[in-house]
């Protein structure tokens, strides 16, 4: 399983929660990865954790003011996340921003809302999709538990159009039970935020989170 | 062969153009559908012909200004275009207005700019996809000479992903000729715009269109 | 006082809400004016009554696909909203629209929502402002009650840059009395909407906001 | 004068030119900023010269993906601009994204078209704003020779709004005798970009800008 903790634009302290991050990564030997704004991608960076941005431009070098260049980004991320609920894409801008991610050696994993959602990422070729209705983001009640259909209806969605993409889940994950029960549903992956972010104490709720993997 | 004519913002009389197309569609015994801009739709309608609306809004009825309802659309006309390289969409967007039109009762038309974003539209469920690369629109040459990968790619691709969304080739299209060449490579429609709006005859235009079929 | 009618994407019956705006506006002998969808313009001004569009692009005739130009507008209205809350222009593109209305013989009502944004628009040369805080709009609180400063602050804002630009009131008004308080604190006019798509009775509901006048 | 040098997007070495900007207001007594893309804020900060975002998101802290927060590039930077003709924005958000600069302690450059978009501009109440015609940016012929009625239109309209707001003038400003021109038009600074950024060697370039000072 891997666990992807999207920082969004909370008032935390990322570098702190990006150093817990490395530590629960290494203690627990699962993937976690931290997604800060495109503005603290080197203090996290620097902390050795594996780091994803939360966009990327569907630019290439240029004339693009206010833009964020996969180029830039990968000088100091692994990953990114696309087309997440609160920062939607055009369908021709997803495909060229993930065009120019994979040009740029950049993982990339690109958010839906739905089955269906789902299944036109996939055909984009992301490396991974993380389905998220967006009505549960933030809730603290998670996909898995609201309606599970969508979990495993994403999973065949994806591997019906391309079975080597990967699928998370997204949306009011926030205890080790939403990731053991995403995994129950067939998904490699969770995706989260508030629930590490706005926490009294990220740390113990990263190590929460990946305590039963 | 369906031929949909989207008259753009051009400057044309949409009317005198719906009425040619009108009569070239009953005595060819083709389909011939216009799209004008949405402030035309009810003239347009009133001519009889086939009408398509150029976009539909992603919203149903309630407190939105300056959009383009299905609901209102549909009391005129018989379908829609979306996705317009000149009126992308967000990808969630494209979900929410392809429901919007099909709860209306529009046929719709998604369009696309290569094979990949013909997968992904095609996985939303349209009832028609059209392949548009955007460098070859208004240019005179069509898809099928300059590329024709891209069509039978486009066919290919929505035939994967469903084989019951029909799939029409756009950009450069304006003689029979074209219309053969797009149905040769496997699409079942054209959408064509400058080629008839921009004719010093657009009824002369619209009987070369439909002369070989 | 002018009172603008704004029927969004409501699901009222625009053509039966025209006729009761241009009786009631003949009766009282105050201007009434009714911003239906584009899709609606036509039939709406085919009733007689003083007809504005929710929106105009800031394009001209040309390559544009699911736009609504002015020209095309204008052949039925006689005005223009721009910039309203639920369809926010950028700065450059309020600009061009405004351009592109006065062009095609539109008057023109530029949306803000506090008094800064008021002097900003007028700075662009509108026939007229109408301030909504978007907070209050649809609430049936008016914004003359809920709070006064804002609209003598937009009068006064919009008067230093220039003069020869109307205020008008929005968010919120729905009676006669509201219209009263409007006009007792330096506003022309109103802008309005589910005070009268949403009422059980149109025509009463204009009779009574014109009553004081 | 103030020289404001945007690295948008280019593919140039941002550290080395801040650098170089850094060594060349020390040496000649001249303020001189760059602006990199958010991901090298951090990177461009820690060489010492003046720091400026390219853009900052109209929101506060909270569930915004793919954002560019003024807490977070205060942390490094010391202004920002808004509004660049390649990153156009709403009218509100504008007016929303200078509160937020302005609350981050960040000196904020807005950019607008024309006079009309200076003085609408003006009223939002920015430290500054920069006047650049879109169809001048890069091409190497300064507005100050192009078009000086644009500069002296612009000083002219923001003082008439707000005379404590500065005006830049940009767009083909790329020598020391370009400087001096806006200058003498006026203004009190220079925005530009291609021409340190895609210079071969932007430390000379920097030198010529400032040689006249």
């Amino acid at each position: 399983m891997f666990v992807l903790v999207n920082l969004k634009a909370y008032d935390c302290d990322p570098v702190a929660i990006a150093r817990a991050a490395a530590d629960v990564a290494d203690d627990a030997g699962v993937r976690v990865a931290v997604a800060p704004q495109a503005t603290h991608l080197a203090p996290v960076a620097g902390t050795g954790v594996e780091t994803f941005a939360q966009h990327v431009s569907p630019t290439g070098h240029g004339s693009h003011t206010g833009s964020t260049l996969a180029a830039a980004v990968a000088e100091y991320a692994d990953g990114t996340l696309l087309n997440h609920s609160e920062r939607r894409l055009r369908l021709a801008d997803i495909d060229a921003a993930l065009d120019a991610a994979e040009e740029a050696g950049l993982e990339t994993v690109a958010c839906a809302n739905n089955p269906e959602q789902v299944a036109a990422v996939a055909a984009l070729g992301p490396d991974a999709v993380a389905v998220e209705p967006p009505e549960l983001i933030g809730t603290g009640t998670p996909v898995s538990a609201a309606d599970p259909d969508i979990v495993t209806g994403a999973v065949a969605a994806a591997g019906e159009v391309d079975d080597s993409v990967s699928v998370y889940c997204g949306a009011g994950i926030s205890t080790g039970e939403d990731v053991l029960a995403a995994r129950e549903l067939g998904s490699s992956g969770v995706l989260l935020a508030s629930g590490v972010a706005k926490a009294d104490d990220p740390r113990a709720a990263l190590e929460d989170l990946v305590s039963g993997l």
